[in-house]
């Protein structure tokens, strides 16, 4: 661990239909004295231009999925999000002197997530910040993925040991909400006012246990055999991120009015409940544990 | 006017990525007898299919911006939209013992417009509908486009003189939401009883004063001299579809957090407030006038 931040990205725009990062981004690129913090140096990204100009989520394939080392490191691949997460890796690591300590990627979704922080690892340094986070803003929930190691994380936040990607919504793709913004922004600020008194030898512990939502599983639509879905989240989950569904209670209603339901032997808290992103992917949610860290 | 109808179409997915109207009229070509009426015949169409496998609006450019007559009769006019207007009106117009008389013509929006019909004419059999519709349901509501003439009407439902479009919201596209599903079925359904009875000669006069709201003019979001936008919706406007705006209320929040307020001279009832897909248009809402008339 090293005992200073030096230089901080804030990434927006990784997926170019997710307003409300791409244009934070641009208001901090356009008014920096915002980001700017006595000891470290903070700087913006627009991750994905292209497709941000297209209102598309990507323009050949997703570009946090495209950060996997292996991937960074084959010569043949070429797509355009491919060469882009390779000119990510060169912008933001390359120089020795310019390499980036702490990585901020600001995504949202359709599902009601509120202020979610996702976190790719468990670094101790990562934990204590979204701790505070979550003391400090009752809308913020902690999400830890499924990737053992470094080595399988195909996120763009995978560039770095410090930081994580903030998921916020509910809010549809290719539009901004004012009221998400200025939460994201005061997030952010938050986030970088925390970075500030770490490099002061200012951070208090908290004392706080952390709840944290472990990824179990993901759940896809019911289908047909041709792969067409035949349902949609049930009412009474859709909206319900981050709470307790049990067994037998409701999941899915079919298109002729079937209910289905969670056929698990014991209690989850979905998460990523009917992301639009995630139709294509097979995921009409994400399962997870509910656990208590003791910091 | 007719005096019967013979021949209905529903459509849906004409913007491939309003799920919404997509996904019924693929459950009503699965089970025809959902729409099926004693008196006539009702078919089905996926207007853009190639837009809804991609999970986009258009391919090369809005498909409901492509049937004015002008540009149906254009040999010279091929893009991936063009070609499939003209093959829509051969399929729903051509053959004169197969024509349809009546179209309706699903879609959906991530405004908060619940249930709205949208005339693009003032055909008395549309009116007396329209106000039908909103008599049994509350949720719906009857915007009247500005065209005055179906010469200068763009839209799939100029190519015949019956029928309208049905906008509902708020939902993101590339999802479905199971409430939003069920209420634009129970409409459809509410639509063909009505033709129906209309068929049978028992069309009760429902007596009543309708609502329409008439467009006035679109308003496009505040910009900087490059195009960007620089401000979004105002917070208290979010989500206020048809409820009337005063001048000098709130309309606009800039990023940096400054109100811009209606500069109008009158109340009007802005209408698809905050819809993603008309960013590119310039259009941050609509402005209407709240009109009552007497059938």
């Amino acid at each position: 661990m090293m005992n200073k931040i030096n230089r901080v990205a804030i990434v927006g725009g990784t997926h170019g239909n997710e307003f409300t990062g791409a244009y934070l981004i641009q208001k901090f690129a356009q008014f920096p004295k915002l980001i700017t913090r006595p000891s470290f140096e903070t700087v913006t990204l627009l991750a994905n231009p292209k497709a941000f100009a297209a209102g598309r989520r990507y323009i050949d394939q997703d570009l946090n999925r495209c950060f996997l080392q292996q991937k960074l490191q084959d010569p043949t691949l070429g797509s355009y999000e491919e060469l882009r997460a390779k000119s990510i890796q060169n912008m933001l690591l390359s120089n020795r002197d310019k390499q980036v300590d702490f990585i901020l990627d600001l995504h949202s979704t359709t599902s009601n997530m509120g202020l979610t922080i996702i976190l790719v690892n468990s670094h101790p340094f990562n934990l204590k910040l979204a701790a505070y986070l979550s003391h400090v803003n009752p809308l913020v929930k902690i999400y830890r993925c499924s990737f053992s190691s470094v080595v399988e994380n195909p996120f763009l936040n995978s560039l770095c040991e410090l930081g994580f990607a903030i998921e916020v919504g509910p809010i549809a793709q290719g539009i901004l909400k004012a009221d998400l913004f200025q939460q994201t922004e005061e997030l952010v600020h938050q986030v970088l006012d925390y970075l500030e008194r770490f490099n002061e030898g200012k951070i208090l512990s908290t004392g706080e246990t952390l709840s944290v939502y472990h990824h179990l599983s993901s759940i896809d639509y019911p289908k047909q055999e041709d792969g067409s879905i035949l349902g949609m989240i049930h009412p009474q989950l859709q909206d319900r991120d981050y709470e307790p569904l049990s067994p037998g209670e409701p999941m899915f209603l079919t298109f002729e009015g079937k209910t289905l339901v969670y056929e698990g032997k014991s209690t989850v808290w979905p998460i990523f409940i009917n992301e639009a992103a995630y139709y294509e992917k097979l995921i009409a949610m994400c399962l997870t544990q509910k656990q208590q860290i003791n910091l």
